[in-house]
Order: C-alpha cells, then structure tokens, then sequence
C-alpha cells in the first residue's frame, strides 16, 4: 500500500448542468473537507457511503459558496481504495471552480490527469488493463464499444493475460529447476507437455492478436469518404445514411465541428463520414479542395463510396475519380437506379471486378440495407468477432501482445531444435515480461506515469 | 403537495469527465431504479441519504451497463422533495445515455427542461426567485454574480419581496374592512400610518429598482469594443488585459468560440471583449467589417474602448471613427506614451470633454490599472452596490418592481389626495399581485411553465 497525499478535482464535464462533482482523496480527505463543510454532523462522524446535505464555505473568507451533498466512502471501499469525498454542488464552471479553490485553500493538492485511476492501480484495487478501460469506457462512441470496454474493466483481458503468464511461469520454473540443478531428475513437465503449453499460449495470443483489428474499428471507427463527380447524390446518400444511424455521439458539443467529421453508428460501429462542405455540397472532391488536399483526405480514409449516377454514361471525371482511389478499399453505389441506366452492368464489373456494387435509389429510398452490410461485410472482411469474446482494443496492448508473440516463437523454435534450455528460458522470460506489460505488472514507473498522464482531469 | 410521474435526466454536463450523473424523482424513482440496479441491498432496503455500490443493467437485455454507486434521498428532504435516486456513472455520453435509456424503460419518463427544479418549487420547497436563482449560480461567469445568485437561493429577496407584501396586504385589509363595514370605527392604521407604509414600501422598491442596474452588469457583463486606427495598439492593449485577468468561463468549450468574444473578469465584473479576427488584427475595423457590421457590433457595444496613437498626430480616419462612437460610452486610451507626444492635451480634452483619458503605454506596462479603475467607475457611474445587499439581477423581476412601483405610487396619489379608499385598494392589490409575481405566487401556470422551460436540461 502506497502512502499518498490528498488530492482533488473537478470530476464532471465542464460545462452548464444540475450538477458537478469535486472528488477528494486521500488520507487526509475526509479532514480536509472538514474544514469548509457546514452541516449538521461533522463529515469525520459520518459513516461510509453515506451523504450528508449542507454548505461550503470558502476557507480563506468564511463566504458560504454554494449548498453542496458531501458523499463518503471511507477507505478501501472506494475508487482509490483510499478515504473519498466527493462534493457534489450546483454544475456551473463558477461553482465548481471556487469550491475546488477551497478545498485546494484547506490542504489538498490539484490532481493530475489520471491520479484517481494510477491510484486505484497503485493501490492494487485494478490493474493496468482494467484502467485503460475506464478511459474507453468515458470515451466509447457506440454502445458496442463501450460493451467490449465494461468487459475488460471487469477483467476479462486481465484474467485471460494472468492465465497465459501463469503457464508460462510453470513451464519456465520447471525449465529452470532443470538447468539449476541438472543431474536431479526434475519432477513436473514431460518434453512433450513443455511444448505443447508453449503452442498453446501462442495461439492464444495470435486469437487475441486477431481480435485487435475488430478493436480497432470499435474504438477508432471507420474513416469513410465519399466520392464522386457533382450531382451524383453524395449529399443525399450522406444525409439518407445520417438521418437513420446519427450516432449518439454527435450530441458532444464540439465533436463534429472541429473535425469536420458525421458519425453514423453502425450496428455498434462508429462510422466517421467525412464531411467537409466541399463534400456534402454538390460540387466536386477534387475541384473543391485541390488534388494535394483531396489525396490526403483520401489517404486518411479507410474506406470510400464511390457514387456513381446510372442514368448518366460515366464521363473522364468519373475515370479521373476512379483512378484516385484505385488503392482504396472502395464500395461502388450506382444511384438513381430510379432512372433509365445508361451504365451498362457489364461494364461495370469489367471496371470493378473486385469491389462490392451496390445499387441505389434516394429517391426510392432503396439499397441502404445492402449498402450497410456491404460495408460492415468490409470492415470486418468477413471476420466478424463476437463482442461477447475478449477483444484487444488497445494498441498498447495489440504492441505487447505482438511482442510477446515473437518472443514465444523464438522459445518454440529454439525448444523444438533442442537448443539448450537457457535458449528457450531466456525467450520465454521475455514473453512473460511482454505480456505482463499488458496489466501492468512488468512495467517501470515512468511508462506507467505516462500511460496515465494521458487521461483526462478529474478521473 | 402535487401528485408526479417520475422523471429522469442526465444532470451533469455532456462531455467525458471521470464522473457523471443520472437523477431520478418521482414517487416510483426507487422502485424504477431497483429494476435495473444490481448490488448487495436493493435500493429500497436503503436509508434516506445512502449509497450504494452496484452496477445497472440494460432493462430489455439484462446486459450489464456500467458500474454505478446510487444515492438515495428519500422524500421530503430531497431536491424536489419527492423521493429521488442520483445514478453515478463513468463520465461519458454513452455510459450516461444507456443507463438513463435503460431507467426510461423501466418506467421512467424523460424530463423536461427545468423540470427538477420546477418540481421544488411547486412542491413549496423553494419560490419561483429561489429557483430563478439556481440557474444564475449554474450560468455565472463570476465569483461576486455567483456570491448574488445564492444569496438569492438562501431567500434573501425573497424575504424581502414578502416583507414588503405582508405590510401592503396589512393596510389593504385595513382599508377593506373600513369599505365593508363604513358605519364601524375600524382599530387598525391611522391615515397617517397608512400613508407612511405605502410611502416606506415606495422607496424599498425604488431601492431595489436601482440595484437592478448592478444586477445586469453581473448578471450581462459589459459588451466592450476596443476601437481604433490600423497600429495604435488595439490588439495589444486586448492582449495585455487577457492576460492579466481572463476569466476563468473561457475554459467551457465553445464559449468563446461562437460568440466571438474574450471575458475578462473584472473585480467580478464579466468584461466581454468584442474580439473578431479584424479587430484583433491591425486592420481598421470599419474597413474589415464594413460600416453597417460596425456600426451593428457598436451598437451592441456598452462601453467603447478608443485607442489613439500619441506619438502620431490625430488623422481623418480617427476622427472618423471619433465620429462613429459619439453616442457612445467612451474610454479615451491615448496609448503609446513612451514614444514622443505628437497629440496635444488641450487639443485631446477638447474633443473628449466628458470622458476619462486614460494614458497608457504597452510597452512600458504602464496604465493598466487606471484603465481598469475608468472602466468600472463608468460601468457602475460611481454607484457601486455592496454585493452583500439583496440585489436584483432578473430582467423579470425588475419588470415586476417596475409595476408594483407604478401602482404603488398611483395609490399613494389617490390617498394623499383623499379619493375614496377604493381607488387606494385596487392600487395597492395591483402592487401586491405584482410584487407576488417575483417569487411566483401570482403567476399563472402558464407564464411558470415557460419560465422553467428556459432552463437547461437535467435540472
């Protein structure tokens, strides 16, 4: 157990609302609270997980701030482990902040981004995995996402991680004990069980490994552009697709102006539609924005829609359109399909013989059904994976996981070639070390430090 | 005592933060929530001002959402005063839309705008001026508005708004009851009590009224336009006042973003700063905007900042612009002082005989504080209110003052010159009801529920 000062932030959104939270933890919480709260009882005789009603005054004038409800939860049940106090007042940045003054005022020290978390990790209550997803719970996009999040706070990843490691160890003492003490026979794994566990754990990890590009698409999203020469009805396919699956998301003020993005969520998967004026307008991609700024808007994406209009013969800027997005994972929308076709069906897979081809009609309001499961088909190439399964959505960890991987192949070569057992130790040392990463255990206190410095304040 | 459904709404601001918020009220709040909650205890075997550790699940699904800590308030010692469940949750829109959809399917239904707060004050636990109030303490910008905002929450006018009724409906009754029974000598005032009270209650109002002029500048801030030719120092002069004193409502998202405006707080005066690109720039401002856009934002303008060039003489577009602000409230800043004087004090004073000239020098750091000191003497005109008075910031309530007065004062009329008592009463119970409107108790259903309307959700 780690000895900590006390400290405190805001721990709500900055914003206008009913209400906002200070959090205060630490030793010294309950008493340093104390000291700028007016109610009936004292917060010190108050028991844990109860709330108490009254005022906060501010420490250095007496002035009464604001009508707060003081909720304890006294050490170890509490988000830290450590004594909280969270204040919960009226939810105005004017409030907030002088109430978070006083408390600084009476002894507390600002929190840093994270500190609420690193403790509840220092202190043993999670472990790394498990606070990262708190931080992907906060910023899920799509319920799916935030599904896959719950499960690894819960300790889905951890205890799948733990399991690997703890085979590893086994094998590893058994190795060990052989080569410390070569003439005993040593009681334990067989050659051939040695082996097989070592298989075992690789392909463990290369299933999770799997699992890291579905995490990808939960957690990023999908980059998706959408293409084609004027008047083909971009804008009414942009708006057709919004207008059904406007991703909760959008309501975060801020969220879709900065980043000129829409989000539509697709059955659980946050679709970022690149919206840029020049795109939702009838004109064109290229002549709007310039060829530098289209490719690299391009480049960015993970997938485009190509529109084209069948009652129209495709013309050179169609050609000079498709020829952009050769190298993309592309899916054909031939809209208007309302209208008398002008594209011949033939030529178009000639074109396209590859890609999916989805026909459209706005005006019928026809073809989005296919159109969305043509691209969750793309998203997922076909390798849709159970969100009930544990999935790797964190790049940190999809890194060690890798890591780990190529460490455990080299033990399997080195072990299977009958190389001396310090060859095979020595990897699989490092393969448990790479995995132990994942929740923590194996790694310094400076990446720890940085791990956590970027979450947000008052978590 | 109303009979209510039960309501539900995100209470803490939309955004990702460690915490957040759903509140619950409502007779069935408990057991809707129990519905959905999984913890040791169920909610309903909970004491009034408990938490309790658990976590929500999805109604339909039965899917866990997230962890949760719930705190009971029961009914009447609660926000509303009817049994109400506070549901905290991690921070982030979609933990906080899931559990809130998952409450409403339980049988909750969504609130409207205001609707918490609207319940308070029907349920008599607070007056309408005290609920107007919670809204000032959520949107204030500055400690010495917020300092206002709960001293009104704590009743301070309406204490006195009540005060002044009760000596009114006295003397009303009085004057009835000798209408009704003219042949009885009626125990009570004496006309020339009479004439003291209304004349007492006169000049409260009046009192009052005049604190309404603090109560917008606190309330409004004061929209301030620094004008002036290309390189006199405008952009400087914004630049050196941010930087001393911005106010702490630049850090809500989108503040500033939107309105084009800079706050500064000044001794707890919010100074918004008219900042556009051109304005910042060294570009004239007349020549970026046009004259109409201009003219539009000095209009809008309370107070006119007027930076000249010392060390060059005055030019056509100076008294151009000297000009375009002659009707306005005007602070000369003749800055650039540590260069030569190319601009006469006499010629100066004549131009500008009613406003201050403040002389300062960005270079130098020089002025500042006297700039500050002319800017509140002008926006207060030397009549500074003791924030610890009761002070009216509500437009709607000096409305209302505005008419008690007009009544008040016409009753007092009629009685000095001895009309019959019943011109006196209608006088005085028009005064009475427009007092009354302030802390709600003449208002009809109606005009209440629009006030509340305008307040935020989840309040």
């Amino acid at each position: 157990m780690y000895v900590h000062d006390t400290i405190a932030a805001i721990s709500t959104p900055i914003g206008e609302a009913g209400l906002g939270i200070i959090r205060v933890s630490g030793d010294q919480a309950v008493d340093i609270v104390d000291r700028i709260f007016r109610g009936k009882k004292r917060l010190k005789d108050t028991d844990t997980y109860q709330a108490r009603y009254g005022y906060i005054i501010d420490f250095k004038s007496g002035k009464k701030i604001d009508e707060v409800i003081c909720l304890l939860m006294r050490s170890p049940h509490s988000f830290t482990t450590e004594d909280v106090v969270e204040v919960g007042c009226h939810g105005g940045i004017v409030p907030l902040r002088r109430i978070l003054n006083s408390i600084l005022d009476a002894g507390a020290r600002l929190a840093e981004p994270g500190e609420f978390t690193k403790r509840a990790f220092l202190n043993g209550r999670i472990d790394l995995a498990q606070a990262e997803a708190i931080i992907q719970i906060i910023t899920s996009r799509t319920e799916k996402g935030m599904e896959i999040a719950v499960q690894q706070l819960e300790g889905g990843l951890s205890r799948k991680i733990s399991n690997l490691r703890q085979k590893l160890i086994r094998v590893l003492a058994h190795l060990e004990a052989a080569l410390d003490f070569p003439e005993d026979e040593i009681e334990g794994f067989s050659e051939g069980e040695i082996g097989k566990i070592i298989s075992e754990v690789i392909s463990e990890v290369e299933k999770l490994l799997k699992t890291s590009q579905t995490g990808k698409i939960y957690r990023e999203g999908v980059r998706t552009i959408i293409v084609g020469r004027p008047n083909v009805g971009k804008s009414s396919l942009l708006n057709a697709l919004l207008r059904e699956q406007r991703a909760i998301v959008t309501d975060i003020p801020g969220t879709t102006r900065d980043v000129i993005e829409e989000m539509i969520n697709l059955q659980g998967v946050p679709l970022k539609l690149i919206d840029t004026a020049g795109i939702r307008d009838t004109e064109d991609l290229v002549e709007r924005l310039g060829v530098e700024r289209s490719k690299e808007l391009l480049n960015k994406a993970d997938l485009v829609l190509l529109v084209l209009d069948v009652s129209q013969e495709l013309t050179d800027e169609d050609f000079k359109i498709i020829e952009m997005i050769r190298n993309k994972k592309t899916i054909v929308v031939v809209n208007k399909t309302d209208l008398d076709a002008k594209i011949d069906q033939f030529q178009l897979q000639k074109i396209f013989p590859d890609q999916k081809i989805v026909r459209t009609s706005m005006v019928e309001e026809e073809g989005l059904d296919e159109l969305r499961d043509a691209i969750l088909e793309l998203v997922f190439q076909g390798e849709v994976v159970s969100t009930d399964e544990t999935i790797v959505t964190n790049l940190r960890h999809q890194r060690a996981l890798e890591d780990a991987l190529q460490s455990l192949n080299k033990a399997k070569e080195s072990f299977k070639a009958n190389m001396p057992h310090d060859f095979v130790t020595i990897d699989l040392k490092a393969g448990v070390e790479h995995l132990g990463k994942i929740t923590g255990e194996t790694l310094t206190e400076d990446i720890i430090d940085q791990i956590f410095a970027e979450f947000c304040l008052g978590k």
